[in-house]
């Protein structure tokens, strides 16, 4: 699957409300390929954003779009930072919104885990962490 | 049952103190319905507010009333988004706080749990997480 | 007993020290009644606060008549924000502090727990939580 | 829906190996109508069994039908000892297991919650908990 | 209140099933008085039971009464080792059933923390803890 | 790869040690895919057994082609109670252990999580766990 | 202070039920000094036991006098199993239980931590953990 | 032991390195006595700093005299407020730092547990807690 | 070193009481090396043992030569295997104790990790976990 | 091995987006000597930074690199606050991030635990921590 068929799983609904509001998808059941090694890496993926007000033509990302598009990783062989900015790109550019945070916890490999963030606007404090 | 037969179940008694105070209330036996599927969701309901003072006609939410109306949203066909937004529109018509954060946590559908958080007012730094 | 037999059950003594220091005292075995159905509420109390220096006749409360104090609500009939609220004003009316946070966590009813916080003064941002 | 009716949802397939194994299904979202209040009542329900070899006709209850009849109890007023003896009497004839223990575990009301297990057959020692 | 008049608030109903089951009720909200200081204990009981069947005139407490009963205890001065012993005596002789274990779980007092446990009938195994 | 191909991925080393010892190997990372619907399972596995002695031939598993074999499911669309009987199948037949137990508790789908253990040889009372 | 003048700290009473009923006293409050360095040794003691009848005499060990004879080790150097084995023979040589458990869980010094438990009696399997 | 004695047991280093950093020793195995009733109080201390720069003659608070420093109070009577501002000036007056913070948390006695924090320099924000 | 050498590191004294008592240590500091890859290996080590009554010649291990003994295999290439029952066969070698545990418990490599038990005697039930 | 060639082992590789992204590696497995006595430190290791984009030249460094390199500290004598200047230095040398951030946790000897914190550029309030 080329990244533009992934990119096209994604469907966005109307920001169904005008007043701001604050969404958080956590997916603990992410997993990618080593692209050196070819064993699998296991995490978890957060996304957190403010939608556009809908006279903005503000949308929100639709929860099962956002399954398979996380599943269609499942066989890629991909780095941890390629995997989290690739997330951000593709999903700042289906919803444009406020701002966008994506996080991406790893269970790692020969002792050491890693925490990969990448943010789309202005992130503020405290929705980083 | 009407969102507006809904709302009626809502009481306010008078802010009981001159001095400003913050008040949190958490249900974790929150339950609707996915209006696609007709599935039931569970979550957890948290709604933090200052309340305004009494001699601006400050008032705050009747504990017994707010289960009810929770209650009420158990065999309703709606959004994660939805539920939020309309929680916070409600307290928020009901009351007038200062300030007021209504956050709801889901456990989720097919390996991905949402969380939503809607806003009245300027809600400081550290009380949104 | 009366409000202000309560209230004279709170000793103080002179701050210890010139410099600034923050003092916590956590009671987790609090009780008290329900003013509609007498049932027992349970939770617990955090008191948080900096004395003012000695030369500003600065007092820190004395623990055990704290604790004394804390068991004179277990058979009073008082609503959730009430306790908060005269915790608060008892507390900063006996020592007069820098700052004071009372917090109130309810083990709740019918599902729905609660916590309420009253501020004396200007507490810094962090010390809220 | 007649107890008949909800006992109809649910679904078998043959036991799929010949040696012996031991299978739980664990649902976290559970709920149920209190038969004196109407008020919901929330917990989790644990199913554990040892199904009967193929040869002697045995079969294990399949999941997604498993859910469905979990979920028709949502607007039923039943207590608690009744759902866990009416879960164990519909399982034990669907299957007619080896054994199998039915655990509800609930959030409870006014302070009180509550556990309840209903067995079927011989459950060995260390399977209760 | 007297043991006898405390003893009438409890309340049973016949055992809702032929086949065995256990029951487990859980107060986290309990206390009483130390008989010599006449500070208050904080603590949790644990009551675990099999009812006799239905046939045998078997009976389970009704929760409510339960609840009533415990909180008898509120403002009495009473040791960890008699309240444990007499809520066993009082739900043996309510309900006669096949085994009963009641388990209190005292938070203490200048750092020791108790926990008692007192039997009626042959608890097996694994049941006690 | 067929199921012969996928156990030709173990390999085992003759036990290396006359006195008896029990071995526990967990992955946490395990995955395969629904049959149904092809939407992924995630799960951990737990494989615990005591070897036989050298003497009768006795072997252990070897690690690391115990983890290519487990990765060798995670494209394959099979059952939850297939996978358990099939890991416990292949393990005992390469190892032929005094006893050996497999078991597999998966995150669950659609609000319900399970667990399935499948036994070789008469494993202690205690170790079923 | 001696063993003896230790020892004649403790203080009972007689058991207060006839029916068998196990009771057990946690402190996490304690500390001794190591013999070769002096240095102060931390841990928590459990102390379990069954009493016997007050018609064989009886008796339990009071909660406060257990707590002025613990807090007597303080300054003793005392190795780990010394501590625990004293603790076992004062006790029971006090109240002549069915059975008594004492266990000690030391903080530790340098990486390793240790766990010391002395039986008198039959201590029943399940109770000595 | 008199209080210059017990500062006379700390010893320093010089800070190690020109670019700023944070250090944080935490001894959860601390013991002093309650002034006025003898009894002994268990707690933990927190030390965290920034030490001044090699060049501005800027010293580390050396690990094991710390030690020895903080097991001197252990036969001392002396109240919460009095241990942790001596701490603080001792330390502060040893190493002059940047900044520096104590914290001492305590276990309590009849149910409240107590936390107190006296600082030197302008802690930052965050580093309080 | 060899294993002669690292067996002379370990010491005993005399078992310090007549009546049985059972010990456990746990190092929580534990690494080796991987013989295949070099890489190192972290886990933790539980010992635990009865040991023979003073009149029967029995000892203990003693506390810092059994630490220096474990820190000897630092920099050994040796299997989880080998470890577990070469530390099973020295301490049981050194003690003759009535009965010995060993337990290890490894982070692990490449996403499983392992627990290895080796066991020297009658090892009663509920001590092998 | 010299500091110069234990820096040699690290390996960078161009930043892979151009939009900002944080990263954070933790190595739970890490141990290095104490200098004085030559006995083992434990402790984890976390590494968090924002690379440079790669307009600017900036890097990201190689996950087994930073492996390798962390293990190399295994048999050095070292302080922890050495170890975690060498480390922020030898990183922040490598990478010339926007910032870093080197935060080593030691489970301490003798009842005290550390950890040392050292910062390279203008690390963001709340990613100290």
């Amino acid at each position: 699957m080329t990244p533009t068929e992934q990119f096209s799983l994604l469907e966005a609904f109307p920001t169904p409300a005008d007043r701001p509001f604050v969404v958080e998808h956590v997916s603990e059941e992410f997993t990618s390929l080593c692209p050196v090694t070819g064993h699998p890496d296991f995490g978890s993926v957060t996304v957190r954003f403010v939608p556009r007000s809908p006279d903005a033509g503000g949308t929100c990302v639709e929860l099962k779009s956002l399954k398979l598009y996380l599943q269609a990783f499942r066989n890629q062989g991909i780095y941890y930072e390629a995997v989290t900015n690739r997330i951000r790109d593709d999903l700042s550019r289906l919803m444009n919104p406020e701002w966008l945070l994506v996080k991406t916890d790893w269970r790692g490999r020969g002792g050491i885990r890693s925490i990969v963030r990448a943010a789309h606007g202005d992130v503020p404090h405290g929705w980083m962490a």
